[in-house]
């Protein structure tokens, strides 16, 4: 019988569909309401499979697509216009769809992949900006483990990255949480790093202004749900939110090339600078700063596609990415490759983490599919022992054909 | 309230799901049983599909992924061996997984992926070597419509291509069909072409061997449903195989580098040969044949993740691919890239097909994702209307988080 780890997470008595010598081919449906009874909001044990998730990326016990190993996931560009009758076009933030596939090792020991579409006028109807679906497989025989709704899963593992980063790179008597967006994402983060950091006092908020309704909704959800927090200040200004914070959380959905900028100065000696999302500061300001992130290989492809340029003055255009804009300062002879940490380094020992409470830490976050099929695999354990779900046969004998 | 052509398919006072106001996510789930009642093994219709394919591909009427709109798809790479316990290795024909996600216009107008792995140990178990499941999702708002079983659809569909290019490409008076390699792949060829060319009399078989299995399971399929087949020949070598043919279609299951040879003059005046998987035939030979390709891009893609050089002679290695050789033979200064032309040109009536009963042609069919799109498309919309299938819910509304 070959070994199949997720043979740990049966339930005694019932027989494994994974171990299972039948031919027989059944998944578990796990619609939004199954996810939340999986745990799926469990930010707490979400930082705790992040960090399990970043140490096998370190030991290279996964795969992502490519021949690199190292892609994000396979995007469908919609175009600006068409000639085209009813062509659908890229006419609002985020029109894409992208299909991301990962393998991830370690108890998990399992494929999978999230596939979504995103288009700004969801909202308009009343729904999600992205509508996402993940999917389960057993990595030796590829057959369907799982297809779950992916929301609140995919909020969650972006949020508890953050908190991942909070919790080894923060300076210990971490004070004051800065917020730069206050939509889904860097609410999932507030969530993740309040469980590692209770201490925080004061949270800064920064929205599209100072009374966008989703500022003023994050700002009820962190009264009513965290007593311990005594302030919670509305910021009109990048700089407000940024001084005199200890952690800042960046999680801002903008234009290309409208990310706002943000300046050395502003920052507090100690400060944790993570971003998730869109970043703008000037190169040579980041020079001395010490620069963790994620996944390298995952930038340098954002690089090559993006092959950007210089401008006018002879000075490198900004890519509204972190981790990408440290790619070009590489390249630009600003820095060396390995004054770049992996967060893996960091988790694994071979790197130390915070050296000096004096000292600025930015974090580059990019969303990985590995992320997303440790956060699954996770929920998806947790439904096959509490029985919470929908078994759906694909079939008791594939037809012979 | 926005267009969306999927109307056409609602059954009449059903509300649509695309259609409704409502915030409410659902979507159809279809087994191997649900696709087998919704008409997925309908060969002859299948064929039409694809030509509306392929026509809408010659439109630009479709998407696939990468900046460049012509990707096959993302692929999980397994390594040939690992230090890590435990890691999947690339120990058997056929490891992977690929996502292959896809947009297809005109009056589908809906986005999709298919998402399979596959392993050549599978058999050992009783399993298809693939596993295979299919997405429909609304392109506005990335919405999940289906999700169904996808081994027939693909079957089915890459089988209809060949059906397609002998309808259109095959002498007028065909009698002699041989099927090089005989799984399931040349089953569906097999099941397409004999809709389209009923006036076969003649079919010739090269499996592994000449008492294979398969060959014999095949000969006794065309035996039970092809009364007016008089002869049905096993064949010991692919020179056999080819001579006299009027049509092959080849559907060669090998290991890399192994792709058996085929010979410019075993083949008869008039014979149309359509490889949908290897192919293996000296560069010098092939250059004053017709040749026809399903998508450029594509194989441009594959030569440019080769890198195919030349051998210790200077001769060009081959692919085991033949739109890939067409590529090579292109940077080689063999051939015109307009030489090379595609189906859609022939469907759309840009250019000529078949212009004399003795040309030979060559096709070189890969699979694209626009073809489960379509394919899958058809089924579902079958499905909605004859209330075939299961009606599975994400969510009434979704959280606000």
């Amino acid at each position: 019988m070959k070994q199949n780890r997720n043979v740990e997470f049966e339930p005694a008595g019932r027989k494994s569909n994974v171990e299972s010598e039948s031919t027989e081919v059944s998944f578990l449906y796990l619609s939004e309401d199954d996810m939340v009874d999986a745990g799926v909001q469990n930010a707490a044990r979400c930082v705790d499979v992040m960090e399990e998730m970043i140490g096998l990326l370190e030991d290279g016990d996964f795969l992502m697509g490519g021949p690199y190993n190292d892609a994000h996931g396979l995007m469908l560009y919609f175009p600006k216009k068409s000639p085209i009758k009813n062509f659908p076009i890229n006419n609002s933030r985020d029109r894409r769809f992208i299909a991301m596939p990962a393998y991830l090792g370690g108890r998990f020991h399992v494929a999978g992949e999230k596939w979504y579409g995103s288009n700004g006028n969801n909202r308009e109807l009343g729904l999600p900006r992205s509508i996402l679906m993940m999917m389960l497989n057993d990595v030796e025989t590829g057959k369907p483990l799982a297809y779950m709704s992916g929301n609140l899963l995919s909020s969650m593992r972006t949020g508890a990255m953050p908190g991942m980063a909070a919790k080894h790179l923060a300076v210990n008597d971490a004070k004051v949480l800065s917020l730069l967006g206050c939509g889904v994402v860097n609410k999932a983060c507030l969530m993740s790093i309040m469980t590692v950091r209770p201490d925080i006092e004061i949270i800064k908020l920064k929205g599209s202004s100072r009374t966008s309704k989703t500022a003023l909704r994050m700002k009820e959800y962190i009264e009513d749900h965290y007593p311990g927090v005594k302030q919670v200040i509305l910021c009109t200004t990048m700089e407000e939110a940024v001084r005199d914070a200890d952690i800042v959380s960046e999680a801002i959905s903008c234009m290309y090339g409208q990310w706002p900028e943000v300046k050395k100065e502003w920052m507090k000696p100690g400060l944790l600078y993570i971003s998730s999302s869109t970043f703008n500061m000037e190169y040579s300001s980041i020079v001395d700063l010490k620069k963790v992130i994620d996944n390298y290989g995952m930038y340098e492809n954002y690089a090559e596609e993006d092959e950007l340029g210089y401008d006018e003055n002879g000075i490198r255009k900004h890519s509204g990415c972190m981790g990408e804009d440290f790619v070009y300062m590489i390249e630009d002879g600003l820095i060396e490759r390995d004054s770049l940490i992996r967060l893996g380094e960091i988790i694994r020992g071979k790197k130390p983490g915070r050296e000096s409470d004096e000292e600025i830490i930015l974090v580059s976050l990019e969303g990985m599919p590995i992320e997303d099929v440790a956060w699954a695999y996770e929920c998806y354990s947790y439904a096959l022992i509490h029985d919470i779900g929908t078994r759906l046969k694909v079939w008791d004998k594939p037809r012979a054909f």
